[in-house]
This record gives structure tokens, sequence and C-alpha cells, in this order.
């Protein structure tokens, strides 16, 4: 997504001290600050720009502008064999979701499969921070989230009425990388319209509606994201915006005015209460490289598994540092700026 | 999906019977042939013609033909808390398909949610019809399935990498019906490419590939479905058939050929675990009635929930008789004719 000549390399460890001051100096605790640096930057290093590093300005602003509590009181609100929900106390959204996926993990060891649901938080960043942490523990993980008021169309439908509803769902391999899918359920992210809008590119066609329903590729025009496939991802978005939503006492995006806090819901599934895990790995890296060795139509490399990709970026970047665009540095050095923390590189 | 004056109505009561009868005939037992009836007149009613009597014939020549167990013996071969996996003994998919959801559903009063697989079992009909006895039990329902060897590209891919699979969620309403998504994860299915072709109709651009990867509207030629919405529709599709697959026994498409048996995955959400159930209800009616009042774009009557069309399609058609094609009629009248079982219907 970045253009060529517009990015500077930043270092992942120098990147993870900035953003863990950040936050810090905007009053996060130290356990919420070190989550906060550690998902993002990890976020970056999956080239999922859009959700990593570049949020922190949104959500630090949220708290210095007291719309977001930056000491929330986390509690379990409800809790059973396979289930929980947490109220987020209105604080960020990352926090919270870490212990509804770990609180999942743990329950689904003893059930097979257990659900965990977040009320009250803000945005949780990248789905698949969640339900990597899943296929870590040999499990399969699920995650979505509700991002708030409406802003996707049905088909037939001249007004917003879904939000761009993510869902994500981790595999573990064997020998091979897991399976990581990570998806929204319109035809692209609003963070992915704002980072090419940043970037000052085009929106491609097809992704966005005026208010009166006329197709745009200007970002400043658009108003309605349209649903990725039409009916499936209408009904998708639809029904992440229910388990992420009244399933774990919230609304649907439809009842939601545009800032509400966000709702999350995670799924853990343990492969082992449902087969041996062996053989299951086995399967997996089999098919896996079936897929890898497929015939590739002309011009293409090979056919990628999902989350393949985002593991070789972050391979590579791990070592050569992850490029951000200048537009995304800029941002973080202005908040940099009023908050008193030192940039971690050289424009 | 019907052409004008192609169709004759049948009632649904003696096509159950006629149906019924069929199985009985191919030496399926009563209570086994009576869930066949049950579930694919009702597949019929919600107007998913591809998924419903119109499988029959393939269903009872797969018996006929000795590739079929017409009495298998269904064994529960893992079991806890909050999961199961059921051999299917290489028999019909319906019946072991409804016993894993109806352990799925029991488990779930306790533990809020559980889950439950099918291996080595026949093609299991509408995905819908379990997931909607989930939403009939007050709980949110997931099934999907792996419909055998691939048939379905990848990004990038000039061959099938994965199977055509579907998922389905329903989810209980109060006084409004059930949100009912069924979705195929390729562009479109291939009952309805076949059901297209029976009809004698074009099939639509987009959907079909021939064995070159070039594009076809030709149901003799295409060789590979595209999957819907490019990475999201093969995701997804991948993942389906892991979790119908080797999650619970099985293998991956990839690693399938053409008419191998198939895996089955359900989950069952105990609402009232999570969530107070009346004020879950209040936000899924008040949402439905929100997008139903919708602002539609010119031309359209207005903004419809998943499954509502086929909701209302059933209880026009519980009336009137259901609509079916004459060439889905002469399939069945060959079959009958064979079994000696009289048709229900007039020419």
């Amino acid at each position: 997504m970045n253009q060529e000549g517009q990015d500077i390399l930043v270092q992942p460890e120098p990147l993870h001290e900035f953003a863990f001051a950040l936050y810090q100096k905007a009053g996060v605790n130290q356990e919420h600050a070190q989550l906060m640096a550690d998902l993002q930057v990890e976020t970056d290093l999956r080239s999922v720009h859009s959700h990593g590093t570049r949020m922190i300005p949104w959500y630090v602003r949220s708290i210095l502008d007291g719309a977001m509590n930056p000491s929330p009181d986390i509690r379990v609100v409800q809790e059973g064999p396979g289930f929980a929900v947490i109220d987020g106390d209105n604080g960020l959204g990352h926090p919270p979701s870490t212990l509804a996926m770990q609180m999942a993990i743990e329950k689904a060891r003893l059930t097979g499969i257990a659900a965990a649901g977040v009320h009250n938080a803000g945005h949780f960043g990248a789905a698949a921070c969640y339900s990597m942490m899943a296929a870590e523990a040999k499990m399969i993980g699920f995650s979505t989230t509700n991002t708030g008021g409406p802003s996707v169309g049905a088909p037939g439908a001249a007004e917003p009425v879904i939000a761009n509803n993510p869902l994500s769902y981790a595999l573990p391999a064997g020998e091979e990388r897991p399976i990581v899918l990570d998806m929204a359920c319109g035809a692209s992210s609003w963070g992915k319209v704002r980072t090419l809008q940043m970037y000052g590119l085009p929106i491609p066609p097809g992704w966005l509606l005026t208010a009166d329903g006329e197709p745009t590729e200007d970002a400043n025009e658009g108003q309605i994201l349209t649903p990725a496939g039409g009916p499936r991802g209408y009904g998708l978005g639809l029904i992440m915006g229910i388990l992420a939503g009244p399933l774990v006492g919230g609304l649907m995006s439809c009842q939601k005015l545009g800032d509400a806090s966000s709702e999350h819901f995670f799924i853990a599934i343990n492969v082992a209460s449902f087969t041996d895990f062996e053989a299951y790995t086995a399967a997996i890296d089999q098919g896996i490289r079936i897929i890898q060795a497929a015939k590739p139509v002309e011009g293409v490399d090979q056919v990628y598994l999902p989350g393949e990709i985002e593991w070789r970026k972050r391979e590579a970047w791990v070592e050569s540092g992850i490029p951000l665009h200048i537009n995304h540095l800029h941002d973080l050095a202005n908040l940099a700026e009023e908050l008193k923390v030192d940039i971690c590189w050289k424009w």
C-alpha cells in the first residue's frame, strides 16, 4: 500500500519503546501500555499498517479528550464453564480483548470450545491479534468486533445499515506457519480507505458510494462502503455485529451513533478435544504444501495461504525494520511533540 | 431461479410422503427416511431448490449403487463437556448432522457454547437446516460442511484448491423471524450452477472458469468456480474445510478425490449464558425493523434481512404449494418409476 520513496524504515524495538512511552504519557498503566505497544508493533510487522501504530494518535487523543477511560476497571460480568463476558469500562479495547481470548483459551482446554465477549470498550485493533493467540495455544481462534455505527450498505440499500465488521480465523499448523484470515465484511475497510487517503492515492472502484448511493473513488465523498460479495458481506457483517453486539450486552450497529463504544467476541476451539492433534497438523501441513504448489495464473509467482504474505513480510521486517509512510510518521511525531516524547526515526 | 411457465405447484404434504416413500424403498429406515423428507421439503419450502428434493435422486442412487450405506451405525467417537465428534458410517449426511446439532444444543445449555462434528458421511443438504435448529432453541447456530474435492479457485490460482464450502448462521429474534444466512464461499454454488443448467439458463458472468482459467458462462465448460470476494471467499472456504475436515478427523479438500465422504461442523451458542435473552431479542427486533425501514435504492421495494425472502416464500408456499421446475420433477419421476412409487403431481 505504501508508495515507493514515501517510506522510512523504523526498527521494531525503538518503535515499541516509543509507543509504550506515548501511552504512559497519556496516563495508561504500564501493563496496558506494554500490551498496546506489543500488539500495535506486531500489527505493523505483519504489514497491516491500517490497524497498527497508525491508530495511536486516535486512541491517545480519545484518552486526552476525556472520551476514553485511561484507567478502566475491567470486570468479568458473566462467567460459566465455556463462556465469559467482560465489561471494558470504556477503556482501550485491546486489554479486555486480550483477557477475553485468554479466558476462552483456558476454558476451551476443558470444554473443547469456549467463547468470551467484551462490551463497553474501545476499538481492538487488528482482529488477527486475538485469533492468533489461540493458534499459539494449539487451538483454532476466531475473533470479531462491532466497529460502531453503520457505514456499510446492504444489497438494495441507499443508506448504510451495518458497520464494517471484520472477522478473523487463525488455525495452527505443524511445521508450516499458522493460517490466518483477517477480513472486513465490507469491500474494504475504512482503515484502508483512510490509509490510501493519507497517502494521497485514489480509492479503487467498487469500494465506496456517495450519500446518494452513487459510486465514487474520492474518499472525501464516500459515505457508504459496499459489502464484499453483496449479500455475503452484508450477512456476515450484520451477524458479526450481533455476536459482538446484542449477544454480549451491546447493540446492533444500526442502533448506534457513529462513535459509540465497541463490543468484541472471541472463540477458541481446542483441536485436541476433537481429534488427534498430530493427525490434524499432518493434514494441515500437507494441505498447505499442496496449495502452495498449485498452478498459478500467468504472472503470479505462487498461490498463497491466507496470512502467508503477512508472515513473509514479518520475517523480513524483523531484520530490516518496518517501512512506515512519512504521513503515518508525521501523525505520530505531532502527538509525540505534544507529549514530549522523542521520536525514534530520522526524517 | 425458476422460469415462468416451467413450474408445477406441488403441495408440501404429498411431496413429503413421496420423498419418504422413495427413501424407504431404497432401504433407509423409517426414522431416517422421515428426517430426510422433513429437511428436504422444508428446504424446498424455503425456495432453496438446489439443496432440497432435487437431491433425492443423487442420494438414493448412491445407496442403490452401493456407494452409500443405507443402514449406518452412527456412533459418537469423541465427547466432552462442550464437544462431540460423530462417525456417520458412510451413510446419508442429514441424520448424523441432526444428531450433532442436537448434541451441541444440549451441551451449550450448560457450557454456553458447544460444537460437534461429523466425519465419514454424505452431503448434508442445506446448511441452514442445522443452524436453524439452534435458533429454534433460542441459541445462535452455526453450520458448515466440506463438500468434497477441490472445485473453487484461489486468487492467482489456475486450478481449484478448495471445495465450495457453505456456512450458515441462524440467530433467534423475538417477535421477528430469525435471521438466517446460508452462503457458499464460492461466487455461487455448484447446486445453483446445475439448477440453472437443468433449466437451460446461462450461468452469470464471473462465476465459472474453464480448466485453463478462462472465464466462461457455459456450465459444460466451467471447471473452476471463483471464490466470492476474492481472498475473502477463498479464506473462508479453506477454513470451513478445516473445521469440517481435519478438526473432526477428516482431510482438507485439496487432499481429497471428487466424491470422497464429507465432514460437517456445528456450533450452538446459548444466548442466555451471555446476556439477558429478553434484552437480546429486544435489540434484535429493533435492529431488524430499522434495516427493513432503511431507504432502498430506486426500483427496490425494501432492504431485506438475510433469510427474510426465504421466510416470505415459505409462508406463501405452505398455502399455495411449492413451484418445482418440470426438469426437477422429471428427475424425481424417473427415480419413482424405477422404485415403483407413485408421483404426487399432475403433469
